[in-house]
């Protein structure tokens, strides 16, 4: 049994070549059927010198239109009303598919999966999870990193539990351990709404969190002390965007203290296979892009920059998402707590 | 004329050692006089055996306890009523001195300074500073870093303030580009908070902030877009926490690889001296630690790890924002918005 994915070829800022190389190399190595959609036109004549009479479970669905990085999401949402993100997303709604795969506008992904999915019973605002690398080289989600600001004590803790069901589910992580984002491991430390929060969080542990670690710090996201981190989108956002400007100021300045001496052009030559090792481990885009969790179906997000792999990984991740039922347990784990 | 410093002696995890040559530096470079405070009996024989008959402007002030980095801030500051932070302080209230410096419990070094020093006319609340490297070479000063959560928009516009006159007297940038940190440039993206600070700091754009540039986004703070980022304590704890998170990682990541061959291992020898040069760019102690602005006196508060170089540029910086008079242009500047 095949599972079914869309695939928006018109997500990627090079879309839709890695999307093309990508689907080729999911159907090659995963049971999956993907279903590319975007101009037939653009796509047809591109997939089949890709193949070269190769015969692989891909099918091309027309889509007239598509949303750029640049469009502003809600008003791309509303005007594009044949776009690729939204004519894919209509064959998940009526079942006939039964997972997504975006590389394109992150706002726009999730206004358009909200509005043609619609959330799961007992979900107040479905959240964007992000996977983190960290220095023990087990992931670490975080969620929320979209765009749910000013969210309240119920928002995070069901960003916990749908955190917790991704970890188990997808991850493979039996008994995460849940972590509440905040600036101090006390309980006293935090803000308002995260001293809210905790408590409802502890009250949960042992039933329905299986292992809650409190508090937790930003520099816990990557040292591997937890495997699921709870924040506001405000927040998760700053975080993200953060660890970004980071990595690129790390990595520009050992470019350019490495190109400054000879001794250390050679010393770069000769460690080259050392940092392609270090770049990997440190590329997201291993773990697939980023979970939308909340809606009914399985909804991923990849990076604009994402590249046939993380095409390829995006669609493993959605498939799983979809093989795991990870939308009936959100709803059945948040049934539990009303 | 010499200015008066007064150090805590006792701050750092290493303390006294790091203080007292960094003292002895300070004091060969620049027109500095330091008090250096903590328990006599430990400081002078260390002293007298590093100046080794050299004769500087260090007095030895003494003070009967310290506060440990385990202790907690709020307790620690009402029980212990002769640790060498408050003494130091006390130093700078009396006028005997004009700045302080620690590399102690940041915790309660902020509310030492503030029961001791009080804060400024004008000043709801102090707020930490940071001084960030960047892309360019150039710094960015991102406030609250302490623990002001739940600010509110009268407090981020004094953050501004606070801001753009230290980052105008100390690190000598005429017309500092400033930045509120949100979640989108766009001046609809953000929380409510951020959403309601925008229309105020525009309003106060020309007058008295030089060049507001709007809403800026985590990575902002390392590209060199922007001089001062202001944000609320809990915001910018979790950034800053998340920038150590990620620069750990990153280093560890480079370590384990560069062992894993042989090659790499020559190569990572070769590149001795880029990597020592890209650590010193990473580095924060050049810039001599987190200023606390808004309290009556100039206050810095270095990194427990400081070591001698990192103890005497935050002489160094004590000695700059003491001379430019930053609580004075603090206190008139406030005074204009009222």
């Amino acid at each position: 049994m095949l599972t079914d994915i869309v695939l928006d070829a018109m997500g990627s800022d090079k879309g839709p070549d890695p999307e093309i190389r990508g689907a080729i190399a999911a159907c090659r190595q995963f049971p999956v059927r993907v279903h590319l959609v975007g101009p037939e036109n653009m796509i047809r004549p591109l997939l089949e010198e890709h193949l070269r009479g190769e015969r692989l479970p891909i099918h091309v669905v027309h889509a007239s239109e598509w949303i750029s990085m640049d469009d502003k999401a809600a008003a791309s949402v509303r005007s594009k009303k044949d776009s690729s993100m939204r004519v894919g997303l209509k064959l998940v709604r009526e079942g006939k598919a039964r997972g997504f795969v975006t590389a394109g506008n992150t706002g726009a992904a999730m206004a358009t999966a909200k509005m043609v999915l619609g959330t799961l019973d007992g979900v107040d605002r479905p959240a964007l999870a992000t996977i983190l690398p960290t220095q023990t080289g087990s992931p670490c989600v975080m969620l929320d990193v979209g765009a749910n600001v000013d969210s309240d004590p119920q928002n995070l803790v069901q960003f916990a539990l749908m955190g917790q069901i991704y970890a188990q589910n997808v991850l493979g992580i039996p008994k995460p351990r849940v972590g509440l984002l905040s600036i101090g491991e006390e309980d006293s430390k935090g803000n308002a709404l995260t001293r809210e929060t905790l408590p409802l969080l502890r009250a949960l542990e042992g039933e329905q969190i299986y292992h809650f670690i409190g508090n937790v710090e930003g520099r816990d996201l990557f040292n591997g002390r937890c495997d699921v981190v709870v924040c506001d989108g405000f927040v998760g956002n700053v975080a993200i965007k953060t660890t970004e400007g980071v990595a690129k100021l790390v990595s520009e300045i050992l470019k350019q203290t490495l190109k400054a001496t000879i001794t250390s052009q050679v010393g770069a030559l000769l460690s080259r296979k050392a940092f392609k090792n270090f770049k990997r481990r440190l590329d997201y885009s291993e773990y697939g892009g980023a979970p939308l969790l909340g809606v009914r179906g399985a909804c991923i997000i990849g990076h604009g920059s994402s590249n046939e792999i993380a095409i390829l990984n995006a669609i493993r991740v959605a498939s799983q998402f979809a093989q795991a039922d990870v939308a009936r347990h959100i709803e059945a784990s948040l049934s539990r707590i009303k």
